[in-house]
């Protein structure tokens, strides 16, 4: 197997830290996005929706999508377990991954998208609508640090994919200047301990 | 348990089919959108993002978000598989319901949320991005019909959750008059055939 991705963007450093969480090292080859190296023929041919990270299967077929290659990583080596531990759970688990998809990652990446210069020429930006996300994302993260008022992960007791997700978005928030309110200090503490694991940090 | 719920919306609906496939009954318990009846401080305590639908267990803990939902009772009920059969197949229909929601009921939900009067005084809309949602799905339509030239579902040779995300969205469309291109008659054949199922029409 061989993971197509690149160093510098949010969805392929979710696959990034769910490997190094379960230990798993794969051959990887960068594509330069700031390069267009995703919009080239052979890369269209891998993804025709022009994204990273894909993984290539030893048999030539690709698989796209983040979260579905963290869901095969999942079932062919389970250990930990990060998309949960029984049917409740996991049924739990992705509640929040999708949750921290939609309010927080999501947001985060509309509002980098159609506010920051690096997207000029390459999509239709839309600035009313890159600040309608950072409106929304405040209010979210405020929602959210009330939810990890008593609990150490986003899903609960454990650390899983919903929290790399939700990690991956603030991280993202940098570039377009979004950061953890200063009142949300269960938030920052939660973001201060995932940035602290081995699989982020290291 | 019970399923808090609407007859009208799509979210709501993947999960009324999902269930209709799997030949599941369920309580269910209608929510007045109209009437804001997803506002009020009884369901918000069961889904603080007041959405619908929203499972609860019969020990009075809440699950919400569609797939979430879908995947609990996948889980419990296998048969027939909705999710795929093994590893490989499992994260292709991930790969093919996530394509599904971003690019197809993501962006014609993004139309009539920015678009359609409906909207209006519920959410801040932003014209300009509703139009270029519009303009994005009509070109993902035409790719996901190249894509059906050879197979009969979304995510190969079986019916799948990418084939009901991609019904509720494309059917969504009505609303906000997004259809399905002429030109696109594999995509139509699909539509038309997936609108026939007894857990769609009945």
């Amino acid at each position: 197997m061989k993971l197509f991705t690149t160093k510098i963007a949010p969805n392929p450093r979710r696959v990034h830290i769910f490997l190094a969480e379960k230990g798993i090292e794969i051959e990887s080859v960068e594509i330069d996005l700031a390069g267009k190296g995703n919009l080239s023929a052979d890369f269209i041919a891998k993804n025709p929706l022009a994204r990273v990270p894909v993984l290539e299967f030893d048999d030539g077929t690709y698989l796209a999508e983040s979260v579905a290659i963290c869901r095969y990583f999942e079932e062919i080596q389970p250990e930990p377990p990060l998309f949960g531990t029984d049917a409740r759970d996991r049924a739990v688990v992705e509640m929040w991954n999708r949750r921290m998809e939609s309010e927080i990652l999501g947001q985060i990446s509309g509002c980098f998208r159609h506010s920051h210069p690096y997207w000029e020429g390459r999509i239709t930006q839309v600035p009313d609508f890159g600040e309608l996300c950072r409106a929304t994302v405040l209010e979210r993260m405020a929602w959210l640090n009330g939810e990890m008022a008593n609990r150490e992960f986003i899903a609960g007791d454990r650390f899983t994919v919903a929290d790399i997700t939700a990690f991956c978005g603030i991280a993202l928030g940098r570039i377009p200047k979004i950061r953890i309110p200063e009142d949300c200090g269960n938030l920052q503490r939660w973001y201060d301990a995932v940035g602290a694991r081995p699989s982020v940090a290291g």
